[in-house]
């Protein structure tokens, strides 16, 4: 048996612990042999000291160098990306390919060398010189960032290797990172990788550390202790709000991402015109990964008809021939059944599916709810339980009145879609229904499914609470998602030697987009 | 007895009032005749119904609407600028002229013109579009904002007239504002200005609400009632924090501006150059407006040595022969003398002032404290109680070291200035120093005072916590303190004529600053 060492300071060592745990093969429903450390406070308190140090110096490092730490990280891990693939695909039971290999790795490489850019050129920090006023301003990095990865993108939402992890990095902060404990041998060989590139780029050695798990109040501790500057989370609800109460408390920025129904209103038009292709979209986007995405369709809205009674028929039949995937973990199968119990309770109908089992090792049957608008509006809280996996709770409205106060009940969500004919027969309903939806959510989709979170500049991976806990940060995005992890730094007469490089006369490498005087320019200051 | 009336949906009415209150003159601490009602939640209730019908409305509304209403109402307080200053002058005891007349209230005009170019030009939504992935992003309005204005600005920072009140309207939401009880009837005619104003320029009824006081209980459910979009908040720690955990527990953004001690350290270089001017600018800035001030220097950090003895035996003849100032209030009395007592039962020593009296009214002799770097490091957190009001702690430091230690135990700051002399003397200490300081201050100065808080694009009128409630936003500045008061909203694959304005291919104005495929443009998209 062995107890795999963390990374603290420069160093693989092993953990003060307080108890080990294995991961499982979610396929086969059998733990690995390797067990990880739970923790104790001191292996926190090691993290904390060395990110600190850490902090001190990489405040006075120009972002070249870090932007080269994150270059050689994302060679390291092409280097790495069999075992990766492999790692991730036994400990998630996600397909190797196309999923992990083909779409997850490279666009976790992609992620990291973007966020190399973001680094080295500077702008994210959104520098801002008043000439007359003798005021200049950007954003700083604000200290070592704890991040909590979820078990869902073992890559791409990594603690030691996706977006919160690259924005924190490229901010120029360390990084505490914390194993999701579904995956802690993927999160272990992505931390080997970042530890030889960082050794490599020259970065402290506390710039990075690994824990796989922590007590829950530890937890809260790390997340609110005057030495971290703020924290990035992805995951459970319940989890995500007991770290939130105590970051709040102690003043911490904490960016989260909770829970997401991911409303999909489908208007009459749309369906008349395109049922068959709607209904494989939507099969597509429901189903990939089991489900189990942060922007899965979980609720659709639609009017009452003909046309959408047998749009459900179409969906019911492509639920029941599609194949069950496997879940990624015991705790979201039995987690998925609470929420069908829960949603049942309501009032909710299974019109297929509904029960765990019909795949490999944990799985659920691909699952349809249906609840008629006046059911939805008299439990209107309930009925919006996220049911993570691949389920779906169809709301028929009975008309465009109710189907608005449908979208007026909901709470916050990342994204939310309109389909619409092409024709132009819902354009005279859409901004009724765009009106309700969009201060609802994050990204407003149009006749296109939310799955797809593209690394756009415009991207908002975000969204009111509960969706997150801060309306205005994306987790997805560069240069955006990079200012969750920095302060507004301003300088007040500062004598132009000491001002940081981005806020002297001169662009410090004539690409930086500064705003000078109201315009934003490449220029120096004249 | 009148009692005022409350102004809700474009009406004034009584208030549904469950008690009522006196302003006092601080100057002869006699009760005014005019009562405000103190409100039930019944009306906070009818206010938050307003401002949600008036929020729909403005959604869809232009800046130029929104930037019509600023400009009407800084033409209306012109107009009424002496009832203005009158009144406030009477329940603040600040003087008429030049603080209130020639200062305060031109930069309050100033501040609602320049957030009504920013609401009409739209840069301040920062468009963003990503041609290639077909995704476009802004910030929006995110519904009501309900703004708490200090004691110490009662025009600038003016629930109904002041720097958060412009920014979120300004960003395009509803205000709910709360007058601070101490000047209750300037902030009646503020906001009877502020209505004409909104009728001149036809925002809808609900767009203004005027409230006196809540129990703190209504204004806790307030700050975190579902149609509530975000709270600003500038006043005591204590009230802030309870108003900081109803909002966060509700997932509310909420700013605040909670308190800062403001570091100010003097190096020995600049104390051989100057100390006279030194100790004019010093005293100046401490006992400006009785020292009642967000960016008060409220703790001087100096190295020990015969010309600090010196400068310091400078200073206590300058605040010994200064008049004293009223102070804002009763409560304001009494605060600070509970802060020097808990300082000087901590362990600093009383130089000069330090007990109530000798200005009229309300007042408190001109204060200084000093204590030894070693006696301030080991009771570090209560020796940094904010004393508000005409006093400073001189924290006499025995060597770098130390003054450095000092520096790394401070807690978040608006502000921190380092003062070196001209000749080069201090050069080299000057990044240590600085590199404590500056990730504990929102802004940091160079041989300045913080007590001039310019609207300049640059500033940073904010800073770690517990100096406000999150280090990213600044309360002062446009057009950065307008996201405060926003979420972030993303287009993907929206129909371009669904778009909103600034993210549609053509600029639509032609001097909005959008950011296209990565390049800061005032052109339409090619």
């Amino acid at each position: 048996m062995t107890i795999q060492p963390i990374l603290i300071d420069g160093r693989w060592r092993p953990a003060d612990a307080e108890d080990t745990f294995q991961a499982e093969n979610p396929a086969t429903c059998q733990p690995f042999p390797d067990r990880y450390p739970v923790s104790r406070w001191s292996d926190c308190e090691a993290a904390l000291a060395a990110a600190e140090a850490a902090f001190r110096e990489m405040r006075t490092m120009s972002g070249d160098r870090i932007a080269s730490f994150l270059e050689t990280f994302a060679t390291e891990i092409e280097q790495r990306s069999e075992a990766l693939v492999q790692m991730a695909h036994q400990e998630t039971g996600l397909p190797e390919s196309p999923r992990l290999a083909n779409v997850e790795l490279p666009r976790t490489t992609n992620q990291l060398r973007q966020a190399a850019v973001a680094a080295a050129e500077g702008s994210w920090a959104m520098p801002t010189i008043d000439t007359s006023a003798g005021i200049r301003a950007c954003f700083e990095p604000l200290g070592p960032v704890c991040v909590f990865g979820p078990n869902n993108f073992p890559f791409a939402f990594g603690s030691i290797s996706g977006g919160d992890f690259a924005a924190a990095i490229a901010a120029g902060n360390p990084v505490i990172a914390k194993a999701n404990p579904s995956h802690p041998g993927t999160t272990l060989l992505f931390a080997q990788a970042a530890d030889q590139a960082r050794k490599a780029s020259g970065l402290p050695s506390g710039t990075l550390a690994l824990l796989y798990r922590t007590s829950h109040a530890d937890g809260q501790r790390l997340v609110a202790d005057p030495r971290t500057g703020a924290t990035g989370y992805t995951g459970s609800r319940t989890a995500g709000l007991k770290l939130k109460a105590a970051a709040d408390a102690a003043g911490k920025p904490i960016y989260l991402e909770l829970s997401s129904v991911n409303p999909v209103v489908i208007l009459p038009g749309a369906i008349r015109e395109r049922a068959d292709s709607l209904a494989d979209e939507f099969t597509t986007s429901c189903l990939m990964g089991a489900g189990q995405f942060c922007t899965n369709p979980g609720l659709v809205a639609m009017l009452a008809g003909e046309a959408t009674e047998a749009f459900i028929r179409s969906l019911c039949d492509r639920f029941a021939a599609a194949p069950v995937g496997t879940l990624l973990s015991r705790g979201v199968q039995s987690g998925l059944s609470a929420s069908i119990r829960t949603l049942t309770e309501a009032g909710a109908r299974v019109l297929v599916g509904g029960s765990e089992g019909g795949g490999s090792g944990y799985s659920f049957g691909n699952t349809l709810l249906r609840v008629d608008g006046q059911p939805f509006l008299d439990a209107a809280a309930t009925m919006q339980t996220e049911a993570f996996g691949n389920a779906s709770l169809l709301v028929v409205a009975e008309d465009l009145d109710q189907l608005c106060h449908v979208l007026d009940c909901l709470e916050g969500n990342l994204t939310g879609c309109i389909y619409s004919d092409t024709a132009g027969s819902d354009d005279a309903v859409y901004p009724r229904v765009a009106a309700a939806l969009r201060p609802r959510v994050g990204r407003l989709l149009n006749d296109k499914m939310p799955t797809g979170v593209a690394v756009s500049p415009a991207m908002n991976h975000g969204g009111p609470y509960p969706a997150t806990g801060h309306p205005g940060f994306t987790a997805v995005g560069i240069p955006a998602s990079l200012r969750r992890f920095a302060m507004l730094a301003s300088y007040d007469n500062v004598r132009p030697d000491r001002l940081p490089a981005c806020l002297q006369d001169r662009n410090p490498n004539g690409t930086m987009w500064r705003c000078i005087d109201g315009c934003w320019t490449q220029h120096d200051v004249s």
